[in-house]
């Protein structure tokens, strides 16, 4: 089998870690990007195949069940005899800071589905699909999870927000200590920091100092050694911040 | 107001942690237990009566909003003029131990809303009153929630489970930052063992030591001490495990 | 045997945590306060005296062994056929907060000796102590140890003071878990804010909210509370903190 | 400034972490290699020197400040010009599993001592290094710490043990939130799990699987990262375990 037998998924793929990460693991893979939005992977896509990698994007919700089955299809129909070497969990289901009297059952809801819910989703449908790729897989097959500052701490008026990415880094350590012993790799980042991206553009920095948001790239550099690990010597959990971030 | 004028909710109030607290509160205030079958309060009510307290038992689905709502009716006209002092969420919604790949999205579905959904609602809903309260209650108005060594801990086959308990560990911990300073205490409580009821009865012992199942009295005394506490020291989480347990 | 039989042994019985301790456990056993200078004990022992209870204050440096051996001499003498029921190790060795470049050598040894040195010699003194206790202690023998802010989170400039504080930590976890087994119970508290003494009179309040320093009394209804935990229901870490405090 | 013109320091250099990150290292930079025994060492510096690296071997007991002093004499005798880009601390002081009751005091301090006290005196010498290196190191100057399943467990029999690992996590958390501002990145990294080694052959692996003991070159490879790692995205701790350890 070739390394071209062998593909990664990027769910979560708009601009930020997303599109980092689909650029950074196209230098040894096929790239699948899915995103509820083309416009979210569009330009990625484009830039990924000009640079001579191989990307497919696909518009899907994953909190559809009937959705989710039709993406894998797709995929398999894509990228025939290719095996799941990487998946990355990277959705942004919003970021809800609210009092809680205020906070309506639907919005936590929302941020509770949208982060653990929808990993449940995407945890079983691409399980399988590492398990199957262990005996010959490049590197160990790895399931990816983006996490936050609220992983560890839920502060004031982050309840909903923080219970979504509680119950989100819970089901990676579980599924760490479940599938690890079958040779798949579950890590879980924990981003605390603001990112640079389009959308933080006009966020201030903290004294103004320069790097003072994370770069999406070195993000993605980090996930790529994730997957590169040998697996005497997997890391179940890391932390990503600034060098200028209180902490 | 006398102390009279102050009662005590408990929600899971069948035998084991919930019966024990209502026993234990019930000596300073009328209790309201709240469970989905009466069987589970209905001597717990009788013993607490006999004993010359006042209880009330309320049949009632906490994961349905309008039960929710003609429950607080049903309390606000049988406990006239009464404030809440302590509202105590202790729901098993289920002890779920199965391989990842071989759990359904209703099992998953039912461990994450049966305790962080639950137990959004039952916040909701009481802490309007324990605010209520703050101004006249002997004793800070207080929210103690039952975690379990899974709130902080995602073992192997454990992730629907784990993933309920960390979200509500985090809601937990959000509303302490929240509502702490106005106040309310809110109190979560890692219980790290088997607990001493009827249905762990033949449940083995390791090494058959004598009180290596928790007493449902021990966590209820824990539970007094924690609403006990002054409000310049309040207590966020603590750990009750038995003595003879690794950890 | 009677209550009598046992006694109570604080060190750092300076004010603040270890005065309210003493007192606190004078009304059930004789107790025994230990500090570096009288003038620290003098007032407490008095003050129980006063109030009928039976107290005993020795001159003591917990670093030098030859004056622990003769400290625990002098305490065999004067309670003669009394057991240990209960030691608390809250040693307050300074709160040095110092850029680490211009930390001395000296002012870090005496950070990790006055914590995890001086415990280590007081826990290998007490736990024998204790362990003779078990069989027919009123309650279950207990070794309680003062933490800080510092014993989870090293912040910039508290590195010294953290190092001791988390050695500390880890003393009192491992001997949990060593000594728990065999009726001993071995309990940490994180003391997260500022405490109510005379030394913190003039510090500012945040807000000026009231209640917003610690109250001593009210660690000690709670280290009184973890000794009294039934055997099947051990805390072994708990926080305390004032309502109004961010953490 | 050519590459050459900086340096990496590794303290514990004997064969496993020391030995990988050595000859890791030493394919971007001239290597240092500390010890206290030559022979911990020889092999390593000339297999560096055959491969075409630039290895200096020094013997030195770090826990003697007039020696370490020296030392840093001669690394700046041996390298003029030379900055330091990256400082290890592998320091293996002692592996001490025991009761606690038959711990000797001079073991506790050993344990203590070689972990907390031995980083203290190389952290305060290399800090200053990595500060200078700061404008033009090719990658942000790091200082790399290896801890132990000890840094954040304190088994039974482990007191004096996880008090070294526990107070060494505590100086490198207050050292990254110190030192990380002003550009310089601490590292620590939780060694979960036995290393192959010389010293482990003979161990028993669990149920005789491949890759369970963790390669030193992995580790080395992981540390490599984090010397890299973009200031916007440094990693705080990580954890390094192989795919079959249980945890």
């Amino acid at each position: 089998m070739s390394l071209k037998s062998f593909y990664a998924l990027i769910v979560g793929a708009g601009p930020g870690t997303g599109r980092a990460a689909a650029i950074r693991f196209s230098k040894a893979y096929p790239v699948v990007l899915l995103a509820r939005r083309a416009e979210s992977y569009e330009e990625t896509v484009a830039e990924i195949r000009k640079a001579g990698g191989q990307a497919i994007g696909i518009t899907a919700d994953m909190t559809d069940p009937a959705v989710i089955d039709a993406t894998f299809d797709t995929i398999a129909k894509e990228l025939p005899d290719s095996k799941l070497a990487a998946a990355i969990y990277n959705v942004n289901s919003g970021f809800l800071v609210k009092p809680f009297l205020e906070t309506k059952p639907e919005e936590f809801q929302t941020a509770l589905s949208g982060q653990a819910g929808g990993f449940f989703t995407f945890a079983q449908k691409t399980l399988p699909l590492l398990l199957e790729a262990v005996p010959d897989s490049p590197n160990p097959p790895s399931l990816i999870i983006t996490g936050a500052t609220a992983s560890l701490k839920a502060s004031a008026k982050f309840a909903s927000f923080a219970a979504g990415k509680f119950a989100l880094r819970a089901l990676s350590q579980s599924l760490a200590r479940e599938f690890g012993p079958q040779g798949v790799h579950v890590a879980h980042a924990i981003i605390d920091g603001l990112i640079d991206t389009p959308g933080t553009k006009g966020f201030p920095l903290k004294n103004n100092v320069e790097d003072a948001k994370i770069k999406p790239e070195a993000i993605a550099e980090s996930y790529w050694h994730l997957h590169t690990q040998h697996r005497s010597s997997f890391t179940q959990e890391l932390d990503l911040r600034p060098y200028s971030e209180s902490f």
